[in-house]
């Protein structure tokens, strides 16, 4: 594969942008990664372990002369990025970012951004629960979807480039608009997060049984949740405030349902029951089939002894 | 390890039983391991992989002249097979259990046992979300905690044989009343449960996203859910029916913090968002700490591409 562009920056230098960094090197993707975080600590982190091929000490300098500058920022912090940067990309450049949630990313980045750039929002799902600049590698991508959210009248060009980045690093690219996107991810992840986030602080905060028993039993499922628990809290909270209203609805519909199979519990509705854990078994085959999850049990985690 | 018992009686041979099987000839714990199950097909899959020395045509045969009996059915089974086996129970042998409640098993199991046998009730915290006579595997119990209900009186040598075996299985033995276990295993397994089953239903349903979709990326978080909704849709709905007060207890709460959480995300309080989320992260750290799970990125899955 041939290089997407020459000069790339990252602004931001977490989870998402060091596994990019890693994937664009081991596919010789970029000829130069410039690197910035407002954090003093963080770009010495970068500087010690390799990340980038230059640390900037400002997002100025950074994108200047970049053919593509990422926006690797928690969402609430994309607005004043932008207008940091805005005066000083280089005429033709694209600009983007890998924010969970694109409507406020939109609204945010798009009013600060001269005529004369690209601007193609994107999102690669793909993330654990570990943060920071040492978290990062090569393969988070690899086969894992990356959406792209071009406004309408964006250079085709332009676009084809970006997904070219996307698929050497080995993502799977697809479009959407943004209101859609925030819909399905409200429902693939930004629900699931919020509630696993409720059930572990419910446990955390249930007077009758102590933390160490939690702890100590958690292998019967809980543990699952507390994973997803375990994310950036800087970053989820800005998407909920920021993905405020697909939010919102999807839990509405979760409350409705979890009163529902409640109501079957307390009255003894076995069938109902019955139908509905057996249904939701036909979506997990899915997703094992789509290979985009392990089947095996546990998820192969290594049972330590 | 010395033999806890000479012949030991699995009757059910799914996810639990099998482990226990291969767990208990991988440290040589019994002399004979008879198995039976009610449904034919299993008893035949059974005999062709191997999966107990003998499998009987019926539950009496199996357990007449066994040292031990434990009953590994989904929890609403648990009264109809002890009526069915006590007429021909050895003196003095142990009848014990898996179910994942414990208060219920004890009222269905309890009155049909004669007074000459041991009744020592059990939960091994542990499984995967495949089931059947084919799931099972040694290491299963490897480092997981198994707990004991005994009732009072008990005899001390008995209790302390069946700790012996489930130590040799792998397991770590702790003693817990009844109602605890079930409050305990209320948060940390049965809550978890119905909540995924819950969302992923939700998802399933959603009209203005495809099942497609909500397939494709679900490796932004949801796909951990599915994990756990794809368990034994029989054995879940037992549990929930036959540990209906703790499970409602805890739901109880859950949407009350769940509505506190919405009701943040509605009015914009990301302070309080994000101290939550930051209190959440410490209980995933006490659980790796303990042994419980991996630090391994996303349970150390491998990325298939």
């Amino acid at each position: 594969m041939s290089r997407a562009y020459e000069k790339v920056a990252l602004i931001g230098l977490g989870l998402i942008a060091s596994s990019m960094f890693w994937a664009m090197k081991r596919g010789a993707l970029a000829g130069e990664v410039r690197g910035y975080a407002r954090s003093g600590e963080t770009r010495d982190v970068a500087r010690e372990i390799g990340l980038c091929d230059v640390i900037c000490d400002s997002a100025a300098e950074a994108v200047k002369d970049a053919d593509l500058v990422v926006l690797c920022v928690p969402v609430g912090a994309m607005g004043a990025v932008a207008q940091e940067i805005a005066p000083h990309l280089k005429a033709g450049a694209t600009v983007s970012d890998v924010g969970s949630v694109k409507k406020a990313v939109i609204d945010a980045v798009g009013p600060y951004l001269p005529e004369n750039v690209h601007f193609i929002p994107a999102h690669p799902l793909a993330g654990t629960e570990h943060s920071g600049p040492r978290s990062g590698f090569a393969t988070l991508f690899d086969n894992r979807y990356t959406l792209l959210v071009p406004a309408e009248g964006t250079a085709p060009e332009a676009v084809q480039k970006l997904r070219d980045l996307w698929e050497g690093i080995g993502a799977k690219v697809e479009e959407m608009d943004a209101e859609h996107h925030d819909l399905v991810l409200g429902v693939t992840s930004h629900a699931p997060h919020l509630i696993a986030y409720t059930m572990v602080g419910v446990a955390d905060d249930l007077r009758r049984v102590t933390d160490s028993e939690v702890i100590k039993y958690s292998a019967a499922g809980f543990r699952d949740f507390t994973r997803i628990a375990a994310s950036d809290p800087t970053m989820w909270r800005d998407v909920f405030l920021n993905n405020k209203e697909a939010t919102l609805e999807i839990l509405g519909r979760f409350t409705e349902e979890l009163f529902a199979l409640q109501r079957a519990i307390r009255t003894g509705d076995g069938d109902m029951l019955h139908a509905y854990f057996t249904r939701t078994r036909a979506i997990r085959r899915g997703i094992i089939e789509a290979g985009q999850d392990t089947d095996a049990p546990d998820f192969g985690r290594v049972n330590k002894t």
